[in-house]
């Protein structure tokens, strides 16, 4: 008998899912997939097991659940929801009780009500058969997370603060009183926007976080309220629709959504049509070298499923440039983990047939930490990270509009200067570039490296904390 | 800063290898690398990071070192080997001191002498920069493993006594004070020779060891050295052979060894030649309905490397079929792991070309459990499985043959009735089977789900321990 275990990092997202099962029973279950679900019927074949269940910790909002898909593609797997507290889901599934206990060969999985990120959150413990009241590891979904634990205040205020108690009922009452040497597997990692400062490791384990994670060290639950409920990312404006979805239990689509193929003639009438969004997945600096007019710079990478969330409609259909035609299957991948399906095409041959066929392009100049650094008063600079970024210091003379508002507030910023958009990198600078052109804002610069760059080359900040 | 974190599973083997960095920095190391290193380039391109530093934590004895290779490949890695109690090194190293450490971007890694599976044994704490008081985790290589401890018998027996000595040191003066909640990550694992019952979990915790490993119960040197010496798996023959071709630096290849292509033809005329041996590694029902006359069965599986390590001379060129030309490369990957790096060849286009070419083929007879239980004495039913497991039980009326033994020892075996050989799971049995044939027996077949078939169907064993 030997176990099976997978961990699937899913970058960006900042989000794990599991294989876990045993290969001489030949059973395993996938904990919180992904929609992309390929990934674990790949797994699956390869360590020869039959995925027989489907768990999940909870109703995720941040991003696509791949239950119900991965459901439909193994073809007799058991989807298992959690029936504590749980709102009405949509879909056929195994209702999950605390204490529930399922075994694959000799791993033996326990589900436990671990209420705080949401209402009906399950945690499962691990442990070998014979062993079962000496759990070895947890599966901890949303609830204690490295250095860090599942934010509470997505369900709105009304809601927040009942559940930031569960959350410290949940640390205290269960994790605190496992042992030091159960291993957490979280679902929510470094760069979930499901809680805040989550630490990069991809495990952890009691010992640990007893003694490291700042969640763990408030000593009643008013400073805990206090803590969790502070300085916490903003909330993604896609979070409830995902959530919706989710509950009500996604489409099955059998694979990768659909994005016909269009010449670059047909491309362009399909633009002239009107009704869908030219997004352009290349390099920042491919962008910016030529682009399609009106297109929106979101690269292909791993964070682009939580930018193509915030920046875009899902009911809009959208048109893709790629940066070539075969790494369309991964583009179409990362829109589709936060619920992309419509498109109306891609561009077939990118931006080189777009060229040969005598289409214009437009250009976005690129500048450097230095060039800003050197002319100081020549550009509006704008800030586009996250409130907390914004308030660990900023580039002198800035001022701060977070990304997903640019599009409603390009109109704010003064005319007569050229306007330079930084980040942290230049990623998310060259969507809010993007945006200004779309609106019109005649000249805009991306600044490729930006905050990182700045900082590399000593210069001064702004608006620093003290200390 | 973030960061890398990949664990490499090398199944058959048993080992674990690991990827450790940061994307931030940039930077990482690889420890304890297998032979076929694309997997660490690989994964160093998808992380973005630079193979600084490739790590061993001793110098391995159950498979060819890729620390090497990926030196070169790399090309400006720092390759460090252990200089407390080590053997002289015929390659280019850094040498590594206990407490020596390394840092990461925010990762740090102290190196510590650990000896007791082998002398210069370095494990390999992490911490998180400023943390380095309270590690999070420990590289364990072959010392702490998971339900086990590296065996101490493998430099013989003039030395596994002060090795002995010296791994219960280990445990108890180094890993027993550490903290509960510090992950283990060994190299050791699951399958691997180098310990006896090694658990089938890829991480475990000092908390949980420190409760259920057998090794760290033994409460005195004694009873350790008692334990440890006894019901250790057959030591491989293959392993000083590695010893010697890892403490000198295996051959740089930049690449698979290569094994060229040889038409049906010329595939029987280098057979003709003689000096090579034939290696048919197509499952054994495959290869059981037909073969070339005189090859050896070891099926493309993960065991592969370990089998031909036992059956197979180096030096001796093979010549291979292979189930389809496509599953040359991983076929080829395989036997590189025990070292295996000379090929006269492989017969393109598989037995379909073989049979179409004219050529005889020889079958070899599968029979079931069922066929051997209901026909007792009419078969010479030969186990070739190891001593520990012959010692667990075996069907009735059979003797014990140990795999590696059969070559020599297929003479002693009776005439008059047909030999079935099993063993676990029919995958030895048909190396057996083949060793057989080789050697003249006339009747011989195989027993496809060997002990795994007899087991599931109830019938009766023979030689069980009393309990």
């Amino acid at each position: 008998m030997a176990l099976v275990f997978e961990r699937v990092v899913t970058e960006g997202l900042g989000d794990l899912s599991y294989l876990i099962g045993d290969d001489s029973a030949g059973t395993a279950a996938v904990i919180d997939p992904q929609a992309d679900v390929d990934v674990y019927l790949q797994l699956a074949r390869r360590h020869k097991v039959a995925i027989t269940h489907i768990l999940q910790t909870h109703v995720h909002e941040d991003f696509l659940s791949g239950a119900n898909e991965l459901a439909a593609r193994v073809g007799n797997a058991t989807l298992c929801s959690s029936a504590e507290d749980a709102a009405p889901y949509g879909y056929a599934h195994e209702a999950l009780r605390d204490g529930d206990c399922l075994a694959f060969g000799s791993t033996v999985l326990t589900a436990r009500h671990t209420p705080g990120h949401t209402p009906e959150h399950m945690a499962f413990l691990v442990a070998e058969e014979g062993r079962e009241q000496a759990p070895y590891a947890v599966f901890t979904g949303g609830s204690l997370l490295i250095n860090a634990a599942g934010r509470t205040d997505l369900l709105g205020p009304d809601r927040a603060q009942a559940l930031t108690a569960a959350q410290y009922r949940t640390l205290h009452d269960f994790y605190l009183k496992l042992d030091d040497g159960v291993i957490i597997h979280p679902t929510h990692a470094h760069g979930s926007p499901c809680g805040a400062a989550i630490g990069d490791r991809l495990s952890s384990t009691i010992g640990y976080e007893r003694r490291f994670n700042p969640h763990l060290q408030c000593r009643s639950e008013e400073q805990f309220r206090r803590f969790a409920l502070d300085g916490l990312p903003p909330k993604p404006s896609y979070y409830p629709r995902l959530k919706e979805t989710n509950t009500v239990g996604p489409a099955v689509r059998h694979g990768l959504p659909v994005a016909p193929p269009l010449p670059a003639e047909e491309f362009a009438r399909r633009m002239e049509e009107g009704g869908a969004v030219v997004v352009d997945t290349r390099h920042m600096l491919a962008f910016g070298g030529g682009h399609v007019k009106g297109a929106l710079n979101i690269g292909m990478a791993a964070q682009l499923p939580i930018w193509a969330g915030w920046m875009l409609d899902p009911a809009q259909p959208l048109l893709l440039v790629v940066e070539s035609d075969g790494a369309l299957d991964e583009v179409l991948r990362l829109f589709l983990r936060t619920g992309f399906t419509r498109f109306a095409g891609y561009l077939v041959g990118g931006m080189t047939a777009w060229d040969n066929a005598g289409h214009d392009v437009v250009a976005t100049a690129q500048v450097t930490a230095a060039q800003v650094h050197d002319r100081p008063g020549d550009f509006t600079l704008v800030d586009v990270r996250a409130p907390h970024e914004w308030a660990s210091g900023h580039l002198p003379g800035a001022r701060h509009v977070y990304l997903p508002e640019l599009p409603a507030r390009a109109g704010e910023l003064p005319r007569g200067k050229p306007v330079v958009v930084y980040c942290d990198s230049g990623y998310r600078a060259s969507i809010g570039t993007s945006v200004l052109q779309r609106a019109g804002v005649a000249e805009v610069a991306n600044m490729p490296g930006s905050m990182q760059a700045w900082k590399r080359a000593g210069y001064p900040l702004e608006g620093q904390p003290a200390g």
